[in-house]
């Protein structure tokens, strides 16, 4: 059996999300109409997936449905702003129901987790890849950005860092993956919660995809500091020199990564809480530029946002 | 030499479009914020172009960075909507410093003669796809839209029909093709000024990507009606019957097909002459569904919309 782009359409995705009030028309005219709420401001986000370059091509589509929306609300997230809409270019090579049952299942839960509507599609024949563009809304003085860092602000991070990149070498060398692991890895969950949580109070904010290392150095160079941080403290790494890389530079943490002022240091605890994730602080901004690492005897080891991971490199 | 995913979007991007003062933050943040007019609603449209499916590989870069961009203002005109700002998702095979040239210098040159700015972007290395989402904004009750077609209004198409199609078929089969259609095929002219006078003055408007008989088809079942459309008065076809399957069929043609309250017919020379294109009156919408195709002798075909190009067909 074979279905066209408007059957594709019609039949995997326009009833994959709950209708939203402030969409007008969602699928199926030539744009979709979307209504802002007043004084807000609009935060909108990319991201394309490639077959054999971010995912295998063996891969659960229920986890790719998943990660592909995960890896875009973890950017709105990064900026404090709440989910409204979200389109979807699907290229397939070819039409297999089944792929599409599982693929739209998992990327419907998460969106209607976080209230999404889909609103908008083109289905292609191609090799497979998938890109996404999601639009959050959120106040514009409260809104969370890279360049807001001072000198003392504390250094954040959401839950455990390097799992995914730990599970990634593990499948790729052979070797056995822990379920925990596997689960960072396929079905990563964005910091929606505790990004809005964090609005107008954390100094700056960006979400770990690239690795610590790179993403704390765009905080560093947007609000031009330093960042001292605490070996020890980043959480995930523990005594095993065998995580230094994966915790670092491996990425695919969608973790969120602040700088929050110590004054109000009490409210992390509270966040945490609220928002049902760890919060750990790992260290402090200070004058300079770059990210330094300070282990237990005190040694300080510069790093560069190089060592992050890049496509293209 | 080989550039990160930075570089590319530093160097070829980032100046690509003038600045808006409605863009907070372009790219380089986690999301572009942007920010949107009190009282106006936002048009959102995706669209993905892949080598081999939609152009072929060695086309001109420029034209189909024009193009890829093209398709998507398309569908702004459509809705009557002013464009404001544009993601682009990139997958390259490799990083040729040539074709990026190229490709930004024909994307960018048509976003800023539509004060279209590039606001975010990913790039990512597989085989060659581009995906655009597009932004644009309108009044709310002057939005175009595809069921406001009523019985008695005239159906008006702008441009001409089929070159785009007669040009790509000429290619493929060897067959000299003029320049005229070759313009038509890789640089469209999206009806962008057009669709925005129309606004509020059309009943339904679409544009003309799929085909004749399958976009109108969209304006018939959306609005209910039958569309009666006189096959002498279609610009494009003349009385030559191998340019019936392009002109009506053939898609890719990125003129607007509307429909119009012929009280108000005299608008239409002013339209046309304002925003510098031709517009043919083809025919009336009328009670009953579908679209018919009335020749001279009086005679009477009936085209479902599944003779439109269709993906996945």
């Amino acid at each position: 059996m074979s279905l066209n782009e408007f059957d594709i359409i019609q039949q995997y995705f326009s009833l994959l999300t709950r209708p939203r009030k402030d969409v007008m028309t969602g699928i199926g005219d030539d744009c979709a109409l979307l209504v802002p709420e007043t004084g807000k401001i609009l935060a909108v986000s990319t991201d394309t997936l490639v077959v054999d370059r971010h995912f295998l091509s063996d891969v659960d589509p229920a986890s790719l449905g998943h990660k592909c929306l995960a890896v875009n609300l973890s950017d709105l997230a990064a900026m404090g702003a709440e989910p409204c809409w979200v389109t979807l270019a699907l290229t397939l090579p070819e039409v297999n129901e089944n792929w599409l049952d599982k693929f739209s299942q998992g990327f419907g839960e998460l969106a209607n987790q976080h209230k999404l509507q889909l609103v908008g599609g083109d289905t292609t024949r191609g090799p497979l890849s998938i890109t996404l563009t999601v639009h959050g809304q959120v106040e514009q003085d409260k809104v969370l950005k890279r360049d807001g860092a001072r000198v003392g602000d504390l250094i954040c991070v959401t839950g455990t860092l390097g799992q995914a990149a730990q599970a990634l070498n593990n499948i790729i060398n052979g070797t056995s993956v822990s379920e925990k692991a596997r689960k960072a890895l396929e079905w990563p969950q964005p910091r929606v919660t505790t990004g809005i949580a964090l609005k107008g109070q954390a100094t700056a904010c960006i979400d770990l995809s690239d690795g610590l290392i790179a993403d704390l150095g765009h905080i560093c160079s947007a609000s031009k500091l330093k960042a001292e941080v605490e070996k020890s403290a980043i959480p995930g790494l523990g005594n095993d020199e065998s995580l230094l890389e994966p915790v670092l530079t491996g990425g695919d943490d969608y973790e969120l990564c602040f700088t929050f002022p110590e004054k109000h240091k009490d409210r992390l605890a509270q966040i945490a809480e609220q928002t049902e994730v760890s919060i750990s602080v790992i260290g402090r901004m200070g004058e300079g530029q770059g990210v330094e690492l300070i282990d237990d005897a005190g040694l300080i080891m510069e790093m560069t946002d190089k060592q992050g991971y890049m496509h293209f490199s």
